[in-house]
């Protein structure tokens, strides 16, 4: 999939307006966008987002657009707002979970995936949601990751987390530890290699990433001494992955492979489950004791939309007290972007 | 038990001859030791850390005892060694695999383990040995960690990791993931926290240390969605804690609480596997970008024999270069120091 079209917009859903993400998303467009080549929009309710534009102080015109072809022009007056014919049916209650908040949040985000599909836009940047409030529009929605997928029938989206050179992809999210052990099979860490090799490309301009394989064991089984996974899928995974020309290697103990991949000698590491990846991703960037809630930015691979997210909640206990910070909206943009460029 | 005969010693194993484990005992008792009040002796063989002596230019004498009551006396002119009937049987190869190297580096832990049972000396600390070194002579070598355990009579020496105030203890460690699943038993968590918070009172001198609970799965389960160790398992082992006025708090998703430990929002986690302590620990804070090798500290808790160790391997890359870093091996030192002094 190419995107060439320079004037079609990314779409930054506006989240559950409960939340934190009216707030960032105004933020973010405050002001001039740098490392951004494409027009903008937010896609949310636009009463809400004049809302907290007066409580940010934010000086900029917001500019309602019928259409996603009309972001391009509106940009030059504004920010542009995409209701998508969804309004926020309540007055807004910050911090609460509420049944209307999560329909009007899940509706942006359909309307939003829906414009890609349909060529009208370029990608989709999403603020966060609240699954409990979109459970009672979607029953079992688990996420972003797995409702876009589905929407582009796909049902193992590959999601990466992304920081700067830190990128991570993952074999399984969503499911039980046990589970997760099954899920170590040959095609699935293949899948997994080849669209982290693709994109890897993409969005570091290299042309042979180095990729580093974790093990589902501890030592990465020693051996064959805890778990057979290693040699049983892993091994072969990485053999075909080889074929393929893709230069990935491994099973390494967990425990050297992300030291490794923080001291540069990867350009990726595939994680075997959820946990294995998340926990040292956001220890490592996820400032908890300063204000900033950055933690870099979330993707999902292999999927006919490209799809970027904060990799933050929305930060119910911050939410219209005007201090939520926008920077993780911002890489999660300025990634969109680059993953939306002709190379 | 309380160890308060401050003239007992710290006895530091050399470790596997041909790997760091000379060159960093004798770095880290070139220059008096800071925050150490006991005496310290090496066990290992004196021709071998002669010549790493030589090698590295130090100028303290070596001093040989011929057991560990008169290093109280030997500390006065030089770096005592005990040698506890244990040679080295052959040259030195830096590097190497070799059955002796294993042979003798196993037997200076035995013999230093015994001495701390006969209360002879305070704790063990204990430089790199090679496991499959050591495998020659003890078939089915884990590590210090079981064989330590073993020796003491207990089957589930709980490990823990130890960087200034990150601490991590371990419901399980060198056992297959599926396995690692199966052994989160309310017994197991409430061994792990009761330790934990000994060891932490004795640590960091709190009278109520607060302790993070991870969950097993991702996103300690999801309300039950992605599997159920935290309801049946971990929630009542949590329950129990706090009745015997422990303060856990728990099960909170991985991705949660380690970034919470880094805040201070605790004093220590509990991780549920070897990974998910290890990995975040290893890689926040193994600078292999630089030469430092330092990772923190490893101790075995709950065992009556104190035992402390480097948290990385043989270096056989590295050895007899005189390049190896003992800051590990210190902060090791310094935690045995701690551990052993009454409250």
């Amino acid at each position: 999939m190419k995107i060439t079209d320079k004037v079609l917009p990314l779409l930054m859903t506006m989240g559950d307006p409960n939340g934190v993400g009216p707030e960032i998303c105004l933020k973010a467009l405050a002001k001039p966008l740098k490392n951004v080549t494409r027009p903008v929009a937010i896609v949310g309710d636009f009463d809400v987002l004049r809302a907290a534009a007066l409580l940010l102080g934010i000086k900029r015109n917001l500019v309602l657009v019928e259409n996603p072809e009309d972001i391009r022009f509106a940009v030059k007056f504004g920010i542009p707002v995409w209701e998508a014919g969804i309004k926020m049916e309540e007055q807004v209650s910050p911090g609460k979970v509420t049944r209307k908040a999560g329909k009007a949040s899940i509706g942006w985000v359909r309307a939003a995936t829906q414009a890609v599909l349909d060529k009208r836009a370029a990608a989709i940047v999403t603020a966060p949601l609240c699954k409990e409030a979109v459970e009672h529009t979607v029953p079992g929605f688990q996420g972003h990751t797995e409702y876009i997928g589905a929407m582009c029938g796909d049902s193992h989206p590959v999601l990466a987390l992304v920081n700067g050179d830190w990128v991570v992809a993952h074999v399984s999210t969503h499911v039980a530890l046990r589970d997760a052990c099954d899920l170590v099979k040959v095609p699935r860490i293949l899948k997994v290699g080849t669209l982290l090799d693709d994109f890897l490309r993409r969005y570091k301009g290299l042309a042979h990433p180095r990729i580093g394989v974790a093990g589902l064991n501890p030592h990465a089984g020693e051996h064959g001494l805890f778990g057979d996974e290693e040699s049983r899928e892993i091994v072969p995974a990485v053999k075909k992955l080889r074929q393929k020309k893709i230069d990935a290697a491994g099973p390494l103990p967990g425990d050297v492979v992300f030291p490794q991949l923080r001291a540069g000698t990867f350009d990726g590491v595939i994680a075997m489950y959820h946990d294995q990846g998340h926990i040292v991703t956001k220890t490592m960037l996820f400032d908890l004791g300063k204000k900033r809630r950055t933690c870099g930015v979330n993707t999902t691979l292999g999927l006919p939309v490209v799809r970027t997210s904060v990799d933050h909640g929305t930060g119910f206990d911050i939410a219209w007290k005007g201090i939520a910070d926008e920077h993780s909206l911002l890489d999660a943009l300025s990634l969109a972007d680059i993953l939306t460029r002709d190379r």
